[in-house]
């Protein structure tokens, strides 16, 4: 099978999510990375691509120029990722999208709701892939919780509960630091900082393990920090379209948590735990029974969770191959095998609508708001 | 020293808080049990104080005649527990304050916040005793972790966050069980189900250990389990009065949690973390720094910490003996050494006027509500 | 049910085991303390019994004392628990039995296979009872393992695999300390140091679950802090009677080891696992089958269990309740109804028997010896 | 920096360990995969490599035609793998390294010391890296671990204990299932099961930390099946060169454990602790202090921490990152950047012979052997 090539936009030396993707391409064979333009600095992308294997007439000071010289070629990539700041993420894809590419945006889709309809009406009236990079719902063990929820094995889902909390901004001393400060300032975060930084990806998950949506939500925000203008403590009750009460705590000030991104699934007859910092292994208690640790790779998984794992039981597999587990299914996806799990645009617009309508409900002291975006109601 | 002299009312055969008492009473060789009035059963209640050493003829049939044929005795009970149902725990306690004596009252000390204003009021003008068994914050870990707070170890407390939720009440075909459903019945426990029930543990904790006090919070309540009339899940934000911000999830139907009561404080220079099925370590991390397992019984603890623990470095110590800790804090009042830690009438209103609050605020669809009692603002 | 009376030899202040057997005989109710000999400076003995509620003329300077005195009391104590130095173990326990006193004697129960041999010839002869406080075989988790492994839950047992390592004398800066010193010196701790001092409990408890008893056995010892004559650090290789594979490794210089006691056992159609940390769950995996996890206090364990816990599920007990524990069935026995699971004299001169074995071994390169004691072969 | 060729022998469909090779080779963009002889099957072998991306001309079906074909091309790989069944490892590595290939080699190298002593020599005198695949000491925190050791950050090291054992091979109903049994049959496994299988790589990980060679050993093996020939369980004491006493417990019937690799070290002034089910911890104990976590990617760790991990602190790396890392130090050593960490014949070399000295102290009854194959001593 020929593999496919894959352009990276952003993602330029000392970039956090940068290695991730490049891994997450690579792993599994499926892709070649052809063309970059991964700096906002034009040399330095340039040598940062050809460091990385990229022909020299394919290594891009910016995207346009990417865009401009690949969408004639012949050989153009299969798959463009963009993995540039926040604000960018719109137009890039924007644009990637009009001229015919399957694109991986990297989260948040957009910043504005109605950005984020025009990119779910432009993927779906070009047919082009906008997927999200919802990473953490392609570990084999969150398919497999999935899998159970929508097989009616925990029986109606009552309450969902997740948390994504760490500690990597506590520090008040270090808040001044640019690479922690934008993340506040709603010039260049805009309306939220960490309920759209990390809390959006706990409200995905909640809502694609349940195999539902949120429809309506209620806010708490805090700057723990005064120097802070947006939110690096929040907490969001929310309900799903069919009942399930949610329960949602996001923190980047919880110092001692490193990477607390965790979530428990209760419904009539069961529960489900699942934590990020031990993927491997999913936890269900059946009504009246015992708890059970479930093992990535132990006999009768369901496909996904067979598929998107590579190596036996109890061998971890971690962070960077969930990332390349997205990059499986956007491989299938363009071979002509698309898989439902893959979060595409709607789950992109849904968190952008997500992510305002907590503003809105911080602002009037926890008023329950609608959720959804005009389009998906 | 001479052992002090102990009366039960309640925790009659087949309770499940009554061997607890009996334990933390009895294990350290400060009390002996005296007189007893046990279950509602006169007969039964006679016949359980006896198989448990009571003379019979200070084994009663009903409270009532407990403190009529007590009061008068030159041997009275240096301190009476009362551990019947909630709705008596009013009148009973009114009785034997009134009556002179020390008293230890089981949670929720009362129904309404007028009750509760009464017995703080009684309290201190008879000077009599009036704890109430808030058992957990008598672990040795948790005083740690308070004593920490206080010396300012972690700073100005941003954040607390605790949870108590446990799933022994998830199963649906088990809910008309009368064990079960009397807790989510109004007639039988008032405003509150699982709040009211657990989640006031968590709520003094959260004060307790941050030495400071709810002053309003914003409630959403469920009823996950459709016939139930009173929440079986809760979520409860909250203000201290300098400003930390607090959250508290607490459940009855998060299957697969056993005692899912855990608390996590974090300040400006740290953050501790505290479990009840692991009380013996506390969990700190320094801003900066990593994380590190304090162990009861190590060097260094602070004086409750020590004094509050009976055996070396990594023997557990578990709940009984945290009861068990009440009770030697009760004997050391008795005695004429009072200590700040032991929870009094002061704690009991403040739980009853936060239960109320937030009752409130979930009927107000979040609104914020003031949570402290008229008497304490 | 009159409670019964108990005499306390050893344990005075500032003894590590002290507290638990005090706490242990008094909490469930059983016992009161009504003499004792608690330290070897007569005055400091006779004025800390006091202070715990011992008459004056109870109060004992020495063993001798309180022997002569108390043996023919009317009310003479019903049990005699010695928790003096190891060395004068046998003498005051030979003492106590031949004036017909039940006796419960702290580990090793003697120094020499001979006097153990000695001790349960008398102890049989007199029909009183000679328990060993092997206080970790009576957590209501252990006790359901050996139920598990009774029934046949796990086929026939292929291996046994337990440790029982700390890091509490690893700092060579403080072995001249003389709490610390005694222990690895010939003069005073006999032939073995950490194997007889800790290793002793996990071979007791592997045979104990396995409900079989060691044969043969292989050792290798170091001191690995070189001033140290006797072993710091052991690795014991056995073979039960049924053909059992046994491995124990018990050390003392396993730095950020608390309380390192843990146990695995392996059959044919499954595994289990307890650790003394964690000493209200029991880990169990049926071959085939998903790693579970057994609660003290859930529904449907062995008589045992449910018989030693006194609080509902998920509230700890920890082991000062174990002691208590072995006090439950003391009082049991005493009161006319033995229970098959408290160690007693048999077990002692077992262990004894197989720390010497363990030393003979060890000085001949690791050879297989012998591990019963004559008079059990 | 163009990629490098690489060529993969065995590993064919259904293979465990080939999936991981192709992955830890792919996915930091260092190797193109050119050619490969995959199965013993030649046209299933062809067909499988075409699957892969390999060009029809270097789909080989046998590693001889590979050998002979690639060995005169100028664009012939600069690395070949050979992960076939083990009694060919010795044969192929053997006519690689002849021919001038580099050569990475899946564990045991050889069956026999003669052989190993043999690819020692042959890889100096030809100049050819002949790597073995011991990844787990190429995990991050691994590392880390060595380099604290090197840095006397522990002082001396004492005591170093570690486990490998699993419970996958424990179903006697399976144990004729061809995939398992072979394991325990001396005509293909050679003199020993499950210590060459899994044990070989915990006595490579304690002398890789310890910095240090075990000179002499101490073993008891046993068939918990009967029906196997070769142990199934093995306990194997040790000593390392600088007098560190070493304790190794390998077992496939530890139903329950899943994967149990786990390893502590005990030093003068420290432990350290580290398990593979949960690879990015790294637990450290001072002596006298606190017992910490440290984290893969928080600051401060040593340099190869740092540039064998990939993406920020708390993102989990798993096991095909582990094997991805000896693919990264095979790229630096082909590249003229050797480190040292990589494992070569010499590593290969002594398992081999501890394997063989294991074998016959377990024949002598646990006698203590040489177990430095004659080369090295």
């Amino acid at each position: 099978m020929a593999k496919l090539k894959w352009a990276l936009i952003g993602g330029g030396e000392g970039s956090q999510i940068g290695p991730a993707h490049r891994l997450g391409a690579l792993a599994d064979g499926h892709f070649d990375l052809v063309a970059g333009a991964l700096d906002h600095r034009p040399e330095a992308g340039r040598a940062f691509a050809q460091s990385l294997g990229i022909a020299p007439d394919r290594a891009y000071g910016d995207w346009r120029e990417l865009l401009a010289a690949e969408q004639g070629r012949p050989d153009r990539p299969d798959l463009v990722t963009v993995a540039t700041p926040n604000a960018t993420h719109y137009e890039i894809t924007r644009a990637l999208l009009s001229a015919g590419f399957h694109v991986l945006c990297e989260k948040p889709m957009t910043v504005t709701v109605d950005e984020g309809e025009d990119l779910l009406r432009l993927s779906r009236s070009t047919g082009r892939l906008c997927a999200v990079n919802y990473c953490y719902s392609a570990y084999p063990m969150v398919r497999q919780a999935r899998a159970m929820v929508r097989a009616g094995e925990l029986g109606r889902i009552r309450l969902v509960v997740t948390n994504f909390s760490h500690g990597h901004h506590g520090d008040a001393t270090d808040a001044e630091n640019p690479r922690v400060r934008w993340r506040y300032d709603p010039a260049q975060a805009g309306v939220s900082g960490q309920f759209a930084d990390c809390g959006i990806h706990a409200l995905h998950m909640a809502s694609f393990i349940c195999d539902d949506e949120v429809e309506r939500l209620s806010a708490d925000f805090a700057s723990t920090i005064p120097s802070r203008q947006l939110e690096d403590d929040a907490m969001v009750n929310f309900r799903l379209s069919r009942g399930t009460v949610g329960r949602l705590w996001t923190s980047s000030v919880a110092i001692g948590r490193q990477h607390g991104f965790d979530i428990q699934i209760f419904g009539e007859t069961g529960g489900l735990r699942w934590a990020s910092e031990q993927p491997n292994q999913l936890i269900h208690t059946p009504v009246g029974g015992r708890t059970q640790i479930m093992e990535k790779g132990e006999a009768g998984l369901c496909d996904e969770a067979r598929r998107l794992s590579r190596v036996a039981i109890a061998h971890p597999e971690g962070f960077p191959l969930a990332v390349a587990n997205i990059y499986c299914e956007l491989a299938d996806a363009i071979r002509g095998t698309p898989r439902d799990g893959l979060p595409g645009a709607e789950s992109g617009l849904r968190s952008i609508a997500a992510v305002h309508a907590a503003v809105a409900s911080a602002r009037q002291g926890g008023a329950w708001v609608e959720a959804r975006p005009p389009m998906l109601r």
